[in-house]
């Protein structure tokens, strides 16, 4: 049994994998922190683990960290940043679902995170980890830096367009939507249910965080610069992001359908849908898949690209533990086969 | 006091007419119509009109419609199409909430609707009830055809850019999501609380019936035939839309936040908010308000515009009753000054 | 024109307060305090009141509420104890929305809060601003205060049976469900929609402070002491309380429908449903309105009592706007006639 | 491996017994019927299947059904008694999860249920599948009746008491809420989004069809008969079930929590919460966990229980793969062990 350590896990992304890791037949917890809930057991914070797991929260400058084989940071930015080197050093491997390593660039990490990176040099190193783009860098990776919720949807979305160079890389569009534990499990007020509930808006307008991101990825697809207009809305419910993603095609461009089917043919959690349906994040909770549908209006220029994402698997913990598969040699599924509930 | 009639006041366009003109000071309510609720108190039906009202559904081929002034279609599409001729010849005013004189060319109603259109005659001049638009025309209309829901938010929200021709025609983005209230008050498997709650989903991706409507307008305004990619979406709630839009600016725009806040300097139910701020169906719950932002992202080329109305308010019956304000010469805001609850 | 101040109208009873005062004809909203945010305009933070006004908040202790002819305390408990003594001998008439004066022991109350009161001699005096049991005391009143949400439907649901002295005493049940702006406008981790949707649960079932609240009103109303098991429940929704009333009939209790349909025939916010149709918060929200049934399932000795009303209104700010209807010699109904939105 | 059939698994007991089945090392489905998608695949009905099944729908009458070892009914009440009789006869198992032989005494279903029983030889002799109270004869029955899912929570949480002998039995009370899943994946009206959400209303109060299946199962346990009044209520939420139990404690009734703790110490799905705490429908969702908390509020004569179960899990197809379980020899809690997903 491999032994793992979770940073940080009285968040969403962390109970989240605890529920994967907690029924995985490889791995065996061996260690949860929480500066904030030391000593208190992990199932009286979350009863859901209740019958699951009898851990108790340690300190996160415990040395049973040390004694892991992988590390998991589900921390809000700017913590792994401090700790990273120190697992490294003492040959522990890390898979980080913050933001502190997705950027390459820590200048342009520091622009956008309005702070000096404390371990920059790890930067250009960290494997970024996304199984579909990156699958044998991670499997050799120490430091895996897990993909924004929004830039897995998005960029799994665009990746066969850009691949095959079928689109205009000036004008591309993701217009997306998340349920509301992409806000985190903190008490703000624009997160209640009073004030989240009967609600649609959009967010971040501007520029929100995951931009750069995204356009960093799409850049390494498309081997040239592209830009993109990325507008996140806050919806109404939990779980879930629907990023709907819209590009002018070139002429030429071929059968959209068929260039997603072939693809993504053995790619274990990307689902391309039979034409003419769509993906919904209902489908996916709780899951470790993207869907995704393609579609050209009309006939005309426009390809409107649909892509479904549960925010805390795909798009956080349940790549991770697939990133973590890939890194241990097991089959890619290994627990993570689960159906979703539904309704 | 001018007396109105409701035509197929069971739906929520329906419900939604009565909670505005049953306290409006300067209409009575005559006669309200439905074919499967004859001899039934609206009341029973409504149990949110219980002390508003007496008044009992009559058969749609009463006699008493013959007697009101102005009369409200707020039933599916293919039934005011039947109806309307003999009331207009009676010198009845209608106001049709409904889809059936939406388009100008009959031929395009046909195609988009899978039907003949049985009073063609009617569709060029019906006036489009979009008062923003067309205020004077509907002042003097004897039959005014309300919007769609989607085509009031999207074309409000492209108005500014269009006139003053500052954006290219064709590649415009309309991604929009609706409450599930758009789908109607009938008891459909996707309507039902299990399948559309933690649920969001695009739909009519390939085509959506308010697109020739949408690009009608849209058209009209930039005075050259445009070209709309439109994505609905479904959202887990009751009421509103948000319409996010795109657009390519052409160079030398100029100051977009300027041009939406002098276009609509003077409109009563469009809310051009400051810069920075986003609007939110819940600000618009059963209002007849439009809130509009605009931003340019990055400063770049991409112009994001987003629009949130109350499907059923200034997306329906809302805009109805603004029609018919305009129409008897009253004060644009009489019975319609509504604060929204919250939360 | 009367003129009124709000005291502490940044949460959801002071928005509530607003947005039925602003629309009411007899009363002008003078002056309403915030210590958190004075300075900023009332419809920066709650959008829904942009065009309805252009009032700032100012401080608490600024000596315009004293000019006002009546203040309301929207505060959390604790606050208007410390101010209504001024207020009361500058001839300021006062409601207080909170729990300050609700229990006319202050021994009891300081049980319950859990520290001292800092007027008690207030208590006593205060009126307790049930309109269907104190309407004479009301109009006469210059310190009424406002039942809590729990206790109004609870009250209005046992009190005929309780005046017509036909059910036990000692085992009178209430089991209630609250929507989710009963726990305030506050950044509480238990009411943020990833923690509240898709949930039901109890709570305070050890003892809730509205306990004494209901049993001091039950116990007047049967002029005996009364025992009430009081579990509050939280339903996944924003506004509206129902509550589920039992207790064990006397033999010969006679009709209970005719009972409740006579004792409030004569009540204009109270609406006894014909036999065999159920409340729905639904049907009450932003009303002010309380919804009530009354069955004997079985024919068995259990009488079950439902009630329903928005806590917001009938439950908070709708009765507080009641009372001072009644205070100021107005119709009871006067800006409360609104309509409920649905769906 | 196990040949089981699914029979009318279009619902939402069907897809739930599919999510458990299709993981479940021991059982293989084989068959699953529906006469309504005879020839369509699962997954095309139900996404979230997909990738986990290359099942298609079969006829009901088809014969395939005869060579299983073990065949489910997931439909609605008045099937399985016309097909059940077949199926014995050819040796089939046959866990039944609809009401058609939970009552013993084929004339009070023919009362509740408005039709004669087809096959009422078969009443008294099908074992009522709750384990925790019959889980012996389960093991050897051929006909085993699966418990309505309000009777699954009201009969564990009163259990205890009822077995002690420590409550009167003539005024038991169970207030219960239940998601909207509780009325099937049917296009009804008052399940659409638009009617249910933002909505909180009791229903069958005159007499739930659940009421004498719970009457039974609770005089068998005192041994005596008892009267329970039973509100349910219709709660905002897609799944779960809360049961809010009262009853009057005889006098020296003892430590309720020992009772509970010690009744229910060797359930594997039964889970006592420590003083103090309460559950939650979203804690057990998708779980097959009966949660239960008891109370004796203030210290008086009336105690309460509540207890959480998920209504399509412990309440239906968990508490069917439970029995199925035991039938076939398996540890209990095989195909059972996993995590709520969490938010």
């Amino acid at each position: 049994m491999v032994k793992v350590g979770i940073i940080g896990a009285t968040g969403y992304t962390g109970v989240e994998l605890l529920r994967l890791l907690l029924r995985h037949s490889d791995v065996t917890v061996q260690v949860v922190t929480s500066r904030t809930e030391v000593g208190r057991r992990l199932d009286a914070l979350f009863p859901t683990l209740r019958g699951h797991t009898e851990l108790v929260f340690t300190d996160p400058d415990s040395t049973e960290l040390m004694g892991c084989d992988l590390v998991f940071f589900a921390t809000p930015h700017n913590v792994a940043m401090r700790s990273v080197p120190r697992l490294l050093e003492a040959g522990v491997r890390v898979i980080d679902l913050s933001a502190d390593y997705r950027l390459q660039d820590s200048k342009v990490w520091s622009q956008w995170y309005g702070e000096d990176h404390v371990s920059p040099d790890l930067c250009a190193g960290a494997v970024y980890g996304l199984p579909e783009v990156n699958r044998a860098a991670i499997a050799d990776a120490s430091l895996v830096a897990c993909p924004g919720c929004y830039p897995t949807a998005v960029q799994l979305g665009f990746l066969p367009l850009l691949k095959a160079g079928v689109v205009e890389l000036q004008s591309l569009i993701a217009s997306c939507a998340s349920g509301v534990s992409g806000a985190g499990r903190q008490g703000k007020i624009p997160s209640l249910l009073t004030e989240a509930s009967e609600s649609f808006r959009a967010y971040g307008v501007m520029g929100h965080r995951h931009l750069p991101e995204i356009e960093q990825g799409l850049t390494q697809m498309a081997d040239t610069p592209v830009q993109l207009t990325f507008v996140p809305h806050l919806a109404p419910m939990n779980r879930g992001i629907l990023a709907t993603l819209f590009a002018q095609l070139k002429e030429d461009a071929g059968d959209c359908q068929a260039l997603f089917e072939s693809t993504y043919a053995n790619e274990p959690f990307v689902d391309v849908l039979p034409e003419g349906e769509q993906p919904d994040t209902r489908y996916v909770r709780g899951n470790n898949r993207c869907q995704l549908s393609v579609t050209v209006p009309q006939g005309r220029r426009t390809v409107v690209v649909t892509a479904a994402i549960d925010n805390l698997t795909k798009g956080a913990s349940g790549q991770a533990v697939q990133a973590m598969n890939i890194m241990l040699g097991l089959p890619e599924l290994r627990g993570l086969e689960l159906i979703s509930v539904t309704p």
